[in-house]
């Protein structure tokens, strides 16, 4: 395993797997793996020949005041994770590698980006897109797998591989889970003492409304839902609730009411924890 | 030579020639070619073994108000010209191949494309930033080419290509001119009787802020030479000053003083026409 931090050494790696028709997959992380992110890597490898998993935890996505600074990083141990799930390449640059000075193009997405974590954390998936875009550019993958923890993001990046033309396929992971439940985050490592128990909140919503939806027979008007679950959410005192919502999986815009096929998301705050999950009912 | 309409089409083809180790030379044209974008293929061969010419006359550079209606188009007439040039495919996509409903992506670069043609037509180089991405993604080319004419548009683009890592080089080609000086631009052709005699207020205008630079042994104001050159542009009745500018060529940041090196753009309207053109001084 090759691990190349300078961005012309890896285009010119992917370039000459290009030329040797070398089908290149590609799991672009912010690093502190963990066995939601070899599950990409394994899906990456079944449709490749070759798998780069890039680790950047890039500052354009990140608000002020927002976990920049304190976001968990071990480049050694990220490094014998990759080892042992036989990734040929990791491409860590350093942020002003990526971030020229004077640096002013972005691409941006102006719709899905919209609402959810968008509306939470404005500009955050202008920074996504931008530094996806680029990842893109330089290892030159013929297949990019995406976890479905970050289901808004994954539907954000198919939009822009769609309306860009980009020359690669997105693959969508599945939600890794704890053995309780807890959908696999480096974020994680954050919850100590009785938060990690906590979090379980996320968790035990998702499987709250998918259970109203069940012993329903009629739709469920939205509104109502969202205050049940708010109520449910606040009775954890170290938990914050950030935004709860019902939409339309493939638009990502609200629905008044709730059935079954609709996609719930929510964010919340554990403690100083921000954590998402989501799922379909 | 080969017509490709469609973006599957044309990026199986390009896919092929990566695979083949072919360099692939490209032209981004809005169609109605001249003389001018047959130096640009001649260039982009000198660097390639295929040479691909794009004829999209691209909704989104233009503005509400703007010619997007009435651009002169002659498919024929362009593919006979891109024959006797000896291209190797031309890529003419429909508006609605290149743009999808719903489509919600651009790229935008957000420091040269502030003045100048950014400042009179806002939106424009987003525009062009987010077409040119989309056909470096389905052209997939080793070397693109444009015309010094549009200088700001071919700083924007070389700036979105280092900043987004495309893995490609820009060549940017020398302004071609007709027998008397007027630059060449497919909006020539609105110039229909003493209109044409009345666009040449345009290289005039160089030429006199040349001379002002060369006689002169201190930097000039720039605030005194645009107001000279403005009251020279007015004595065309047909003429109507958008803009003149002098800055530094590398930032396009205006500057105070002009002196050999500093760069002049300028905008007139002859008639309906907007013309621009552009010196090193």
């Amino acid at each position: 395993m090759q691990v190349i931090t300078s961005i012309r050494a890896m285009q010119a790696c992917a370039l000459r797997w290009k030329r040797a028709g070398v089908r290149v997959g590609f799991v672009p992380t912010m690093g502190y793996l963990h066995e939601g992110h070899l599950s990409l890597v394994r899906l990456a490898r079944a449709e490749a020949d070759v798998v780069v998993v890039s680790i950047f935890v890039n500052p354009t996505q990140f608000l002020p005041g927002e976990d920049l600074e304190k976001y968990p990083r071990d480049l050694e141990r990220d490094r014998r994770l990759c080892e042992g799930a036989r990734v040929d390449v990791i491409f860590a640059p350093a942020a002003d590698e990526m971030y020229v000075p004077g640096h002013s193009v972005a691409v941006e997405e102006t719709e899905l980006s919209q609402g959810l974590c968008g509306a939470s954390r404005p500009g955050h998936f202008r920074g996504v897109t931008t530094v996806v875009a680029k990842l893109f550019n330089i290892v030159l993958p013929n297949v990019a797998v995406f976890g479905a923890k970050d289901y808004q993001q994954a539907a954000v990046i198919k939009r822009m591989v769609r309306d860009l033309n980009f020359p690669l396929k997105i693959v969508v992971a599945p939600i890794l889970r704890e053995a309780d439940g807890l959908a696999m985050s480096s974020r994680n490592k954050y919850l100590v003492g009785a938060l990690r128990n906590d979090a379980l909140v996320l968790r035990h919503s998702l499987e709250k409304a998918r259970a109203e939806v069940r012993k329903s027979s009629r739709p469920i008007p939205a509104a109502r839902l969202k205050t049940k679950l708010k109520r449910f959410i606040e009775r954890t005192p170290a938990a914050r609730l950030d935004y709860v919502e019902f939409f339309d999986p493939d638009t990502l815009v609200p629905v008044r009411n709730v059935t079954p096929g609709t996609h719930l998301a929510l964010a919340v705050f554990i403690g100083k924890t921000r954590l998402i999950d989501n799922a379909r009912l």
